[in-house]
This record gives C-alpha cells, structure tokens and sequence, in this order.
C-alpha cells in the first residue's frame, strides 16, 4: 500500500494551518470557515499555496479537474456495461472501458436527497441531518414545503475544494438539499449555479403548490413547465439539452480562462419521473420508451462532454471524471423507470436495487483503463477519495464515514486496485439502520418495502419480486437474528443463509459486532427534514419581480412533515 | 441486403446433385443420406468438389472451423459483458469485444436435451421429436431410463457439415440425445466423441440406477464417480481439465494433419448441478462458490481454446466459435445456480429467464469485432446459418424453423448487422406453444411456472420472483387473450400491458395470427420422449467388458415416463 488510507501523514500538516475548533451547534456554521470564505480570494491564495507545496511532498499528480455526473434514479443496471441488453448507452459504455468501472458501488441513501447530502459532505444522512425522526425508519426528502436544508455546519465538496486547492466550483442540474435562500448552493461552496433545487414531478400548480423555479446562482429565472417547458404528457422537454450545453460552456469558459482547476456536479434529472427527453430523441432508444430516450441523450450528452474534455490540452489529462446515480431504479414508477439489473427492488428500499449504483472512474493516464473495482464503496468513499485526489486534506474536527480510496484507483494494476482492504457500508431508512454490508455478505437488522396500506393503492418498490420474509410489507425486526446474504454468489437477495447453518454462525457475529461499535460510536446530526410548511415553497423566489414570477405567499404554519415510506 | 436469406441461388443448385425424396416415416434415416453416409469417403469427395465450385460463386469465405461452445445450465447473467457484477469471465467477455455479442439470444427449449437436439437438427423439439406428449405443457429429457433418442430421420449439423463441406466433426462433452447405441454420436454425424451421454447429477448407484458412462466414440472407457470422479460433497471434478486437454488435442490434431475443416461440438457440464471443479480452481471465482469456480474454470478453458486458435495460421483467421449455454439458469438449485440477469425466472420456465441464452459469435476479420446483434434469434437459427457459413445447402426436403443470419452477421456496419429482419421466437414446453416474441413484444399464450404440489416441496423455477397472473402454479390458458409485454423497456417481464389499451390493441392481432399460421401449419414429428424402460439404462454399454463394468441388465419393463415439470 503506497499511502495511509485514512490519513496521509501530509494531511496533519496542513489541517494544522487551517483547521479551527469546530462550533458545538450544528445549525452554524464553522466560523473559522465561514471567515475564509467571507474573504475567499486572500484565503484561496493562501491555501493554493499550502497545496502547491503538497503537490512536490506527494505522490499523487497536480489536482486534476474533477467532474461529477450524478443522475436522478438511473438504475444500475441501465448501463450497457452493467448488462442492460439494449445497450442504450454507448458513451457510458466508452467511458468505462477507458477507465474504471465500479461493480460495487453505492449510493449512501435510497433516496433523492440525502444520498446527495452524503455525496457532498462524505457524512451519512444520520450525520448530516438529512432524515427525520418524525417516524422511525422512514425515507425523508426536500420538497417544496420543507422547511430545512443542508446545515451550515457541513463542509461540502465544493467548499472544501475551493478552500484546500482553490477549485471554482459549479452545480449545473439538480440541487435537491434545501431551496430556502440559506440552503441554495452559493451558500455551500459553488461558485456557480444553473438548475432546478427540487424535483420536476409534481404536482403544481401555482395555486396549491408553485411551479419549480430554474435558478441562475442565486436568483430564479423561470419556472419549469411555463420558461422551461416539460411536456408530462408527451414526456418531452429540452432541459437535458440545456443542461449540457451549461456544462461545455462552463467547461469551454474554465479552458479559456481559469488557471484554477474547477470542479462540476452536473446532475441532469431526465430520468426521474416522469422522464423526458427533447424533440431529437424521441424513439431513439432501443428500449423504447421515454425513460429510454432519456438515457439516449443523457448517454449522448456524457460523449460530447468527455469529447470537449479530451479536445484541449488542459483537460484531456487532467480531468477526472466520476459518472453515478443518486439512488437506485425507480422502479415504482414501472415503466418510466429505469433498471435494476439482477438486483432486488428498487429506489426507496434498503435492499441492492436501491442502494447498487452505476459506479465509472475516468482519467486517462492516471486510472487504470478497462479496470474495474470490485471492493463495496459508496458516496461516503467518493468524497474523501475526491479531496485526496484534488490534495485537499479531510478535516479533522468532524467523523466522515468513509475513507480515501484514491491509492488503490491510481493502481496500475488489477490486484492493486483491488487490494483495498473491505469497508463495511450502512444501509440507513431514515433514522434506523437497517442493513450492513461488508465484505461479500450483508445482513438485514430490518427488512421493508412499504406499507400494506401504500402496497394497495398500487404503490410497489419490489415489482415482480417477492422474497419471503425479506420484501416485507410490515416492518420486520431482526436485531437479534438478521437476515444474512452472500452477495456474490446471490447478487439477487434470493436466499437467506439459514441462521442454524455453520456459515452463519460464522459470520454473523462480525455483523453484530459492526453494528454495535457503529450504534454506539454515532452522534446522530440534528434531522433537518422534520418541519413542513406550504409558506416556505416557491411562491416568491429571489429575483421573481424580474421575471413576472412572483405569486403571493400563504401565512406561515409549519407542521410535521408526513413520511410514508 | 447481400443475398437472400432464406435460399441464396446458389443452394438451389447443389440441393439438386444430391436431395432426394425424403422418407414418408420419421423413424427411418433418409435413404439417400443413409447411403451416402455408408459410402462416406466417396460421397464427400462428390461432395467436396461442389462445395468448391460454390465457393468460387459465392461471396463467403472458404468454409471456416466451426467451434460451437454449448455450456450446461449457464444463465444469460454469468458473463461479466452480461452484467454480472463478479465479472468471472475475463477470457469470455474478451471474446465478446473481440467479436459479437447476441443481446436477444435464444435456446429453443427450456431444458437441455430438447434444447440440444433443436441446435443440431435447426428445427423446433416439436418437430424433431424432442417432447412427450404423456402430458400436456410438460418438460421432458433424456435421463437413463429413456427409450427414444434423435431419430434417424433427422440430419445433423455434423452429418451436414460433413455431406456438403468435408467436414471432420467432434462432440467433446455432454450428448443427451439418446444413450441407446443406435442414438449415440457416430450414428449421428460426429467422426469423433468423448464425453457423456447424460447428466452427472443422479442419484447413481449402479443398483437402482447405473453410474453414467464416459463414451469414446462407440465404447464406454470408464464410469463417472468411479473412473472419472466427481465429489458432490466438495464440488470437485478434473472433468473440465480433460474436456478441455480433448479439446486442444483435437483442434491440435486437425492443425497437425487434416485438411479438412473441422466441427467441435465442445459441451462441458461443469455448470450443470452439482457443479464442479478441478482442485486448483477451488475459490478461485469472485461469486465465491463453487458454481462461480466452474464458471472460472470454463473460461479460462475458453481462453486456451481461443490462444490455441489463434496461435496457428491455419485457425487464426479461419476459425468461427459460437458460445451458448442450453438453457437458461437453473435457478430451481439456487446458491449453485447460474444468473438470469435481468430476466424473469429460470431454466424449465417459458419466461426469459429461461430461454435467454449467452450469445458470442467470434470469427477475426470477417465478425466485426465488438459489434453486437440485437435482434432475437435462436438455436435453429444458428443452425441454417452455420450452413451457410459453411457453405452447406440447406435440404429442401423438411421444414425448417430458422433461417440463416450470415449475411447480417458478416456486416461490417451495426446498421446493415441490425437491419436482419424481425422473426417470431417460438416458447414452448413441451407439446404446448406457450409464448411468441416478435420485434419487442412477447405474448404469452399460457403461462406456468411448476405445480403447487411441487412448489410446495421446495422446487421453485423462479426464486425471488412474483408476477401476479404470470407466475402461476396452474397453467393458465391466456389463449384467448394473451399477456402481453415489451421486452425493450421490461426485459424482466413484470408489467403486462392492459388488455384494454390501445398498445395491446395495436399489437395483439399479430400474434394471434403468428399463432395460427404457427399452429396451422406445423406437422408435430413423432415424440421420442414417452416412454421410459429401466432395462435401457447404462448396464452394459458396448466396451463395458474391456473395463470390468458391465451390470446385470433387469428385464425390459417399458412404461409412459412421468413428467412432472
């Protein structure tokens, strides 16, 4: 192993120039952080510094530009690579065999926002406060009545890129972590926004709900549906075309212009339902669907990115880049959904298909081409992997749930790579784990889908699946027995290793043993997705009289947020 | 298009120096064939000399080595390009880039031995005889007990191969046409056979049920479990190592000495329950179980094969190997089962799962390299395309279920590969046509998975799955109204589109008259599969004395086999 996996010894040095005490309330923010940032340009100089003299003490290259694709409810098994047999994705296809696919990757929720939390803080959504507590074990979100947002607390990506190796940041898509003024994402470290901060699907109206607004950094330009049009009945709309022109033209600006490196989160949201795609690709999957059509443009949108990337110089070497998904298939939305390939269920589950991710590492030179990381991973991982790759070292005033992988992905070879030593990965429904993984097995502490009642009205995570005592419709407590599965050799979750069997007396007291020193060791974030109120939606977003947009807001009444699954 | 599929001019010629009429009754080998077979030297020296003049007005290549690789129970699921997330098929998955993945890749039965016998006579088990009609709907095979095997009305792949071409043919593995000796290999076409003539999975005790020979040719050489070991307690065999070493040597031997082209039929077991492996292969998978080490085992067998090929120059670039497993995933044997992928169910299923078969076709400079065919095809599919590779007329004396894709699969463009015309897929189990796929859709007639007294045991065709309507234990007659799904955007067979949409409206008619042309149209051949007689087990097969292993053969007893699946 080339490099202490959790703390490079270069990383005391330099926290020790910038890191302070960090505040005892998680509702502000670091005040050591937040007086640099107020002064960033001095500070950014100051740290650019710090990092230059990294670069000549280590062994990792000048941080490269980092870019970020994180899709909304693409499924794992979407990917061609990953065994879709339409293969609708030819450039994701490219992307991985050019550099790195990840056959164990994982999202750090089952749902839309707090796996986007995780992503940028590299904490868990128990940490970082994005779950409720309203009711335990239930799945939780940001949208438009929701109260919270991603706590000042929380040093995101973007922040701690920008303040380590002087990044510019920019978020072209969905945000998704608190549309409120003091949650949009000039708040929390990128320099530049153009996208939507919650959902497209649905409901509104402007009456009993507003339309979504499209905000340029901190102001709305428009609603989507009447500026941006999304045609729900015809499943058409150009924003997966607007999105990735804001994204070569970001990309082009930073070639042009910046001798910073910068970092992207483009995070398109076509394939979350109801998924869209422009007038051009319609029917042009071999799917043959709208979802299909999206994955088409989306896949084609990845090509003329990693095309500009590879067109200049200063990016075709230097630019990593990391394709994803928020959350496993949808695949309540049948149909509209996307895949999740052998894996059991879908989005809002703890089960694979919720969790297993579409996972591609791509730098040429740097990353191994047509390698492939076979060891479980997940958001937690990327977030210290991306600050150790970038030279930014991980605070140290905070837990981080995951550790730097960056050693092992710049391996040369296989067995290096796939040296990195197991990690176990946590699967959380809200405020409740409820599985655990590590190494090739994982072990259920709970097991649900949804609800009998939600089950009736149509409502399925697991279409077509149904394993006896493992899809349950009532939430089943296995505590002091978890169900225990050996996920190579059943991918699926088919077969229960049977409790009396020697196997699982084996191995089932390292689980219990996991999940205790985990229980006993987490300090819960404060949850901030308790508190609904109609007042906070989007009636009169910043920058609304500009554009005509301005609708009257509801007196305040907050209330507890209801969270049936 | 390059040449008419179906009959290019050129056939029509040859098929007249030496079709004759053929017999009125299925249980008589054609005369003139039979002749012609007796006369065997004489006749492919006739037979030769119109080859070469076809290739000299044809636009195919001089015949090439055809290698088909015919895996036992493997799921479409087991291949890393398939989507499994182990990926323990390095050498098979290199095989695929290098030449042609079959997305929509079919066996034409459920189960192995109608499966079989469909790849090497190009026609439908319910014409070549490959069912019982004992019941209706129901599976059927050859285990020992069986009285019928391949009629000798059929002609083989390899006696073809050998009448219009010169081709010298091997069948190195598993057979499971018929034990009896008037059913073996030689009577069949192949020059050359060692392996098995059915499943290793027993019970055998040589009391009730004698151990399975290994044959050479003509002669058993010894008794699996004795002669040959197989440790069900352990998974442990050396029957891939040999198959394999038979393999080289054979491909060797036509290397050193033959100038003929030459047909292996190369069909190891190891993945069929319980699998096995040799020693050095034990943990040696990734999934972590001995099926995955079998499956490990079997690709490195194909990388040998593959290295051996292409290190000669008389293989290199003269060579076609075709790899395909009999049926889908036998999923009914869970943790030592194969993968499905994506798809629905399992081996002895009518659901994807148990029909989607792997699909490469590899043959340097004439398949394009890394193409892959997306339009659905099957066994007797391969078959007329294989003769035509082969420059073989097809006979015009019998009916056909396939046709040839030659023409496609030699495109150098994946447009002109994709533009083969859409052909209906044919389910079926048994006597009873359950389902049709045509272009997307799929219709199924009847749908069943097992009964309830057998599921109720413990035998579950489709573990983990449930589809209300469609994984039934009543076989469920939808004759009048099909279900009906789109395998573009629902590979996995979970949302049957209504009856009363418009879709179901649109589509419907063309499978109901698909099965009626279908239905109308075919002549059932005689079901070989009816009758069971303990006296025809393997007692004493031709060469026992040689070896000490011959068995008091009992009294013949014939009775209507049970078919319970």
């Amino acid at each position: 192993m080339l490099f202490a996996v959790q703390q490079p010894w270069f990383l005391f040095l330099i926290t020790f120039t910038f890191c302070q005490p960090h505040p005892s309330s998680s509702s502000n923010h670091s005040t050591y952080y937040h007086n640099q940032h107020q002064h960033q340009v001095d500070h950014r100089v100051h740290v650019h510094h710090a990092s230059l003299s990294l670069s000549s003490s280590s062994a990792f290259p000048s941080p490269p530009n980092i870019i970020v694709m994180l899709m909304d409810d693409m499924g794992f098994g979407d990917l061609g690579i990953n065994g879709d047999p339409n293969y609708d994705t030819p450039n994701l296809d490219a992307l991985a065999s050019q550099g790195m696919l990840l056959t164990n990757f994982y999202s750090s929720s089952p749902l839309c926002s707090p796996s986007r939390a995780s992503l940028l803080t590299g904490r868990l959504p128990i940490r970082n406060g994005f779950y409720t507590d309203n009711v335990d074990g239930r799945n939780s979100y940001t949208p438009q009545e929701i109260v919270g947002g991603i706590s000042d607390y929380e040093l995101t990506l973007p922040e701690l890129l920008s303040f380590g190796s002087h990044y510019h940041s920019a978020l072209i898509g969905k945000w998704h972590l608190g549309h409120r003024p003091q949650y949009l994402p000039l708040k929390h470290g990128f320099d530049m926004f153009w996208g939507s901060t919650n959902c497209h699907f649905g409901p509104y109206d402007n009456k009993a709900r507003p339309n979504i607004p499209i905000f340029e950094n901190n102001n709305m330009v428009g609603r989507l549906f009447e500026d941006f049009a999304i045609n729900k009945a015809t499943f058409t709309s150009n924003l997966t075309q607007i999105y990735t022109r804001k994204a070569l033209e970001y990309i082009q600006s930073n070639i042009d212009s910046n001798n910073r490196p910068f970092f992207l989160l483009w995070s398109p949201d076509a394939t979350h339902a109801p998924s869209y795609r422009s007038e051009k690709f319609i029917n042009s999957s071999r799917r043959g669907s709208p979802y299909g059509d999206a994955l088409v443009e989306l896949d084609s949108a990845v090509g003329q990115i990693v095309q500009l990337i590879q067109s200049n110089p200063r990016t075709a070497n230097n630019t990593l880049i990391f394709f994803t998904s928020d959350n496993g298939a949808a695949l309540v939305s049948k149909n509209d959904a996307g895949s999740s390939g052998p894996f059991l269920c879908g989005k809002q589950t703890t089960f694979e298909g919720g969790f297993r991710v579409p996972g591609i590492a791509w730098w040429p030179g740097k990353i191994k081409s047509g390698s492939k990381f076979h060891k479980a991973a997940s958001f937690v991982d990327l977030f210290p992997t991306l600050l150790d790759l970038a030279e930014v070292p991980l605070p140290t005033d905070r837990d981080f749930d995951g550790s730097s992988l960056a050693p092992f992905w710049l391996s040369q070879t296989d067995s290096q790579l796939n040296s990195a030593p197991d990690r176990p990965i946590y699967f959380y429904r809200g405020n409740r784990l409820m599985a655990i993984r590590y190494g090739l097995y994982k072990a259920h502490f709970w097991t649900w889908t949804n609800s009998w009642a939600q089950f009736k009205t149509g409502i399925d995570f697991c279409p077509g699946s149904f394993v006896q005592g493992i899809t349950t419709h009532t939430p089943s407590n296995y505590t002091s027995s978890p169900r225990l599965f050996h996920l190579g050799r059943d991918p699926s979750e088919h077969y229960v290793i049977p409790v009396n069997s020697a196997e699982y007396k084996t191995i089932i007291p390292t689980f219990f043993q996991l999940y205790q020193n985990h229980s006993d060791t987490l300090i819960p974030g404060e949850p901030v997705l308790n508190w609904c109120d109609n007042s906070v939606m989007h009636w009169s977003p910043q920058g609304c009289e500009e554009y005509n947009k301005c609708l009257p807001v509801p007196p305040s009444n907050p209330y507890k947020c209801e969270w049936p699954h």
